[in-house]
């Protein structure tokens, strides 16, 4: 068994985007293995996840495990971390642990990029971003990997997150804006951990595409339920949108029903559903899937050289 | 993170016996985090199974990965291998990854211990052993370490594993028999991979306290379904027996109403079930919880000096 801590760099999202686009096509096709996502809940300090799945289509299968602690800023830890353990299929033998932290933000920023390039309403895309943090940052060079992009319109709570961001992303001619107008685009990205709506519907134009990527446990939500009521909902798998996704809360007080769900990304992909008219407002409700998982640990441990030997069986 | 291939030996009975029973009072109380295993299965080789939970008065959380390949046995492999990850409660940091492969073994056999310690009409126990391998022994070494052992009644598909499991449990005179006597016991012991009863109702007399470790998969059963029509049945967790314990089958072809479930290990060793006379018929249906394989864990981060430390967050 190797442990791979994944020091070494990551792989580039030109590598990235089409490995996870291949398996949001499984699943799409549905050929893969992918029970929903299990939480376990601390009473004070956070959440952890567990995340089996099994990809036949590039022959690896494993399970995730991932944290949620917000506390963990004031002890300057990361909120997420995570692993992945690679189970091999002909024996059962674990093969491999992986560092899956920060490839759990790229492979993120991969499906929002796989949602924009087939749902956005035109290319090349001006990008609103909501939120500015680490989760930003992925979906934006995820996206520019994929799509022309033609300006970044970015806000935040904190004002000054949102000018270093732009500042970070000047070839893309970001700017700092209020959040009304950063909802004035083309494909609206929003990344943050709220629980209340902070985009509201009045702000949203026909034709836009809204990548919904906060909402990842029950309670959260980042869109104005009234949003729903006219948009095309999209969602990486309908069991885990409905149970911890941007539509759980309007699922739950029974707003939204969950037979609307217009498809999954994976059905996008291999264009069996897509936004109906240019003038749609399309949303894709990330809550990120295993096979995301295993599709980049897939990719590690093609490129890597591994780290420690650990003795197993 | 430290990583634990638990080189140095393996936590005694009498250690793992207390600290599964407590980890079965709490789950009688209702004070555990667990969701039901999660089964990934592959088409012909076998599958694994995810176990995440979170015992708070061990202060311990985390997942257990464990598979299931039958065909190992021909490539001089383990058919089942194991390891957990432990989560710390405050940080979500991976604390410890520990090849849990030989705990899951302790760990069984501990449950069968305290299921026959409880239920056993009567001290010290004649036991009878269907099926001679890993577990068989598991369950007399563990069993042994907390109730006085009268007899050994040993029956095998192959009786020259019989034979050399009597031979290695001679103290407690153990013998070879055909199985229809190795039923004729206080405690009788299924350890099989069995998908067809091997063990005949007719055979099963009046106070027996039966421990039904072998079907832990979906299809898979030991016991002639009569023997449930008489029997007080006890599972470790009625969601995961239903699926692929002992009553699976039984209660799938709708033969067994999950209704009559008479409690769960947990309830009995807290005193708030037991059974309801010296003549009944008593089945303890294991499946395994991931409880179980924490409290075991616990054990050994207690004990363990580590073995490689792998750099996370």
């Amino acid at each position: 068994m190797k442990y791979y801590p994944v020091h070494a760099g990551y792989p580039p999202y030109a590598e990235v985007n089409p490995a996870i686009e291949a398996a949001f096509a499984e699943h799409g096709r549905g050929n893969v293995q992918m029970p929903p996502k299990v939480y376990v809940t601390f009473v004070e300090s956070g959440d952890f996840r567990t995340m089996p799945a099994y990809l036949p289509a590039q022959e690896i299968a494993g399970v995730k495990i991932v944290n949620v602690h917000p506390h963990n800023r004031t002890r300057g830890l990361p909120t997420v971390m995570a692993l992945t353990v690679i189970i091999d299929i002909t024996t059962g033998i674990p093969t491999a642990i992986i560092n899956a932290t920060e490839l759990t933000a790229l492979r993120t920023g991969s499906a929002g990029a796989i949602a924009a390039k087939y749902l956005a309403p035109r290319h090349p895309v001006t990008l609103g971003i909501v939120g500015a943090g680490r989760q930003a940052e992925a979906q934006v060079e995820a996206t520019a990997a994929s799509l022309a992009i033609e300006e970044i319109l970015v806000w935040s709570r904190t004002e000054k997150s949102a000018e270093a961001f732009a500042a970070r992303y000047s070839d893309y001619n970001a700017r700092s804006v209020p959040i009304e107008r950063a909802c004035d685009c083309d494909v609206l990205t929003t990344t943050t951990p709220s629980t209340k709506p902070v985009v509201m519907a009045d702000w949203i134009h026909e034709g836009t595409h809204i990548n919904a990527i906060g909402a990842d446990a029950p309670g959260k939500q980042e869109l104005d339920p009234t949003i729903l009521e006219n948009a095309e909902v999209f969602v990486d798998d309908p069991g885990q949108a409905t149970h911890s996704g941007e539509v759980n809360v309007p699922v739950g007080t029974g707003y939204y029903d969950p037979a609307r769900i217009a498809g999954t990304l994976g059905e996008v992909v291999i264009g069996k559903k897509g936004r109906s008219s240019p003038d749609a407002i399309t949303i894709f409700d990330s809550t990120g899937l295993a096979i995301q998982d295993l599709a980049i640990a897939a990719l590690v441990l093609r490129d890597g050289d591994g780290g420690y030997e650990l003795p197993f069986p």
